[in-house]
């Protein structure tokens, strides 16, 4: 037997990837069945979330635990057929993780949506000591698992900025000390994590850290900003942060199933894929999207 | 005008260490003014907390903010005369903390009860990633702070270990995931908090902490294990953990200031600092007693 | 007796940045005595070399022993007068590091040329594992300081580039394990020093760093590249770096104590000062000329 | 095709632990084919190293890049047929390096003495800031190598301990500043590195290593101290150093590769290796014994 594996896909999250996917901005080439966060159902084993950076294993960032980073991943819903299927074909069963009594329709997304900002706040972490401020910029989806992230990983003061009223109200729930508005005064922060990406949420996050602290960039809205050595502040780290390690995933999954982590999840079946990406573009999704098959 | 200041006293808290120096085991010679954990007011400044470790600011340790191992360091109620007293001769403004709104009585014990597990969390935060767990021996003052700090700083799963059952339910009540007598079966740990230092603890610690891993030992009961290459799990780091920096002592304000730590103070007048002792020895003490002048 | 002393001026580095303060691009208001690579003598305490950064030692930067980032440091030379003159007033003996028998008129230029490329390997010694590359753009006289800590401190493969063929040559008898003309052939780095910090230079850096490394500019020639999310290898970090801390020049002081750091300097009296400074805006200076009183 | 692979043995290094294997000591049940520094061939792949820690690739440690902390390991010459041999059967393909010119000869001791030192010295560089002091208790095979690390890795001061003066004169050659007789006065240290493990040196170690230093014992002699909150200056870690990951393996190799690591071997064929083991056991070997079928 080889290592190659047929999973039963039991729900797949709905990610603004699959759009850019679609407009032909990223991604292989089309037709491509989408979906890159995906739970399943493998014999003999159980319920899994797989996670979706199907590296080498052998490369120097697979060996550094940069899974996510290796030049030969083939991503499902991406390179290679993906999770909006009633059957997935993975290279390899160790990129599977056992769900541990989590609901396949849950755990879906933090294959990307809970993992990337897991992965851009643990990365910050060595700026985020005690009195340090940090500023979410964009309280969406990512951003609302940025803010839980930081409140349980630093105690740091955590400030959310959102143009919208009900997002920033969520922020608040979900730990967030603070919640403004873009054109609000904002504190000056050691970390700024931009989950937009534009050119102005970059420059607003250029001009509200402070010397020697980050800027960690998820968002792809394709802004940019110049850096040179005084065009920020001195001796600040600009960074962007992609997608997740594999024991990201893994602690992320852990976080999950200790119940300390807050997310929705609005279920479909897989044959409305096609109206759930349209709601999606249209900016009609509270929580993520889920099909299931 | 010399850098040195007079303090108005306006709170002291009673601690262990107050009573091994009465016993001789530490400190300098007698007699001596007890008191090291000091919350006061001066002149034109505003109420403060006194950073107790007056280290000299030049030598190697302080530079590398490590005051509180700087050999020339004089710590009041120890090597010179401290709180429990109306007043207090303080050698420079720079040991002076604004409490920013804190309560004096509530603040005194945070200068050694509060910071000394600040301090032993925050230097095992390395290993702390999601996924480890911490074990946490000794739930009496110093280990309800650490629960918190440990759940404030990390996403570890935090286990209590002590004989008395309030005490694992107040363990509990604080964020603990998990409560458990000495002699119950507990969890391979990656970080071993060991509160109190005795020959039993110190081996239970050993027991229980995973290859690699670290235990911090904060407690002074005196006890003892042997070290050597196969004596403890491989790669193991085992380390004191002695009071806190200056930065440590400014974080713990911080997070007090903002309301995310819970601890319990009883007031009681200085003219019954003899009584507080006593019943400190007799351990008939919740909280911490704070003498107030 | 105040914390102000009048150091004797024995020797006083000619920089580039004095050439930039005469330009008036950048430091206070002229005129201005400039010099702030400083070495002298304090009566009681001998020969000394004068730490720059003249910070208030209580800001938080300060705290985190960040001087060189304190928002209210005073540089000679800069901020208020400097160290071509036969006297310099420093605000407080902390600024002083004894010269440990070290040649006043080599131990100047430490101050600045040998304390800023330390520092910016030394916060880059994360990425410079075994096995790593680092690239050094400008082979000049922060270039052959920056090669030699990469071989004092890594294990890294040092590449040089420069479009001089002396420097290159000078670079690997430094230590260089290849030096290259910037149209040659790089190889991709974990690590890219920008001495020069010219638009093609940076260009040059991110074109060659690996995803997850790290860019450090130093050099003020005032380039600029757009940072985005898909703009530069993902996960790298660019950032500047600036001067040295109180600790950055003692650890140099003791490397150059030590006789493992080469360097060259070319003594100058005072009086010809202004021969100095246009000699180096002409690029006629083969080491760091030094002013002697 | 499986995973396993059969490897032409060229070259195995003749190791303490032989002795303590043959002994009873350490290891699994005898008989047993020893050796587990082996470079080898490997059809259609060339000249390899073999890595010595056949972890499952699975566990937590093997994630965290801790292949050496395995529990399923099986190691060649110890749980499994080792490099004594004409040809070795390894489990997986993953467990070679590619020799990359390297004499196989010189290269089998890397696997063991040359990245055993290795690791111990990685992991305490945090301690090795300029101006750090590391002792180095030992100056035979590994601590020459430890010497070596510490001067390509560190600007630390090194200072070797031995009561062989041909090992001291060795060690300053390799590039120590300093060499001692235990005896003499020794410099207090921020890192000590014990290559023996005895009574006599951990208690040298803990005598000689400063406040909040590191004491990274390697040497399996079997020695004991006593640890508690006092019983070793305050923050010092005591810790153990294991054999080497993965990634350890290879950085030495492309140190080793690089040409800037010296160490000595005495080729012998494998017929003689009886006589080879006496030698080792007798203290009658320079450098390392190494076997070849």
């Amino acid at each position: 037997m080889g290592t190659e594996r047929v999973v039963r896909v039991l729900a797949a999250g709905v990610c603004h990837s699959d759009l850019h996917m679609i407009d032909g901005a990223v991604g292989g080439p089309l037709p491509r069945v989408l979906g890159h966060e995906i739970a399943g159902h493998l014999e003999g084993v159980g319920d899994v979330l797989v996670y979706p950076c199907w590296s080498d294993g052998t490369c120097d960032y697979c060996q550094r635990g940069l899974e996510q980073l290796c030049p030969a991943a083939a991503e499902p819903g991406w390179a290679v057929d993906g999770g909006f299927a009633e059957q997935l074909l993975i290279p390899h069963p160790r990129f599977l993780l056992p769900l541990g009594g989590l609901d396949p329709v849950r755990a879906a997304p933090l294959a990307d949506a809970g993992v990337t900002p897991y992965r851009a706040v643990r990365r910050a972490l060595p700026w985020l000591t005690a009195g340090a401020t940090a500023l979410v910029i964009g309280a969406g989806g990512l951003g609302q698992f940025a803010i839980q992230y930081l409140r349980l990983l630093s105690a740091a003061t955590v400030v959310a900025v959102d143009p919208s009223e009900p997002k920033r109200r969520r922020a608040l729930s979900l730990g967030a000390h603070d919640a403004a508005a873009p054109g609000d005064d904002l504190p000056a922060a050691e970390a700024v994590f931009d989950l937009v990406g534009s050119d102005a949420t970059l420059r607003q996050a250029v001009e509200h850290v402070r010397p020697a602290g980050v800027v960690v960039v998820v968002g792809e809205a394709g802004g940019r900003i110049p850096f040179g050595f005084r065009l920020v502040p001195y001796e600040v780290h600009l960074t962007s942060s992609v997608w997740g390690s594999y024991q990201d995933l893994q602690a992320v999954l852990g976080i999950a199933q200790r119940g300390d982590l807050a997310w929705d999840v609005e279920p479909m079946p897989l044959a409305r894929a096609n109206e759930a990406l349209s709601r999606l573009r249209a900016g009609d999704v509270a929580g993520r999207i889920v099909l299931t098959p």
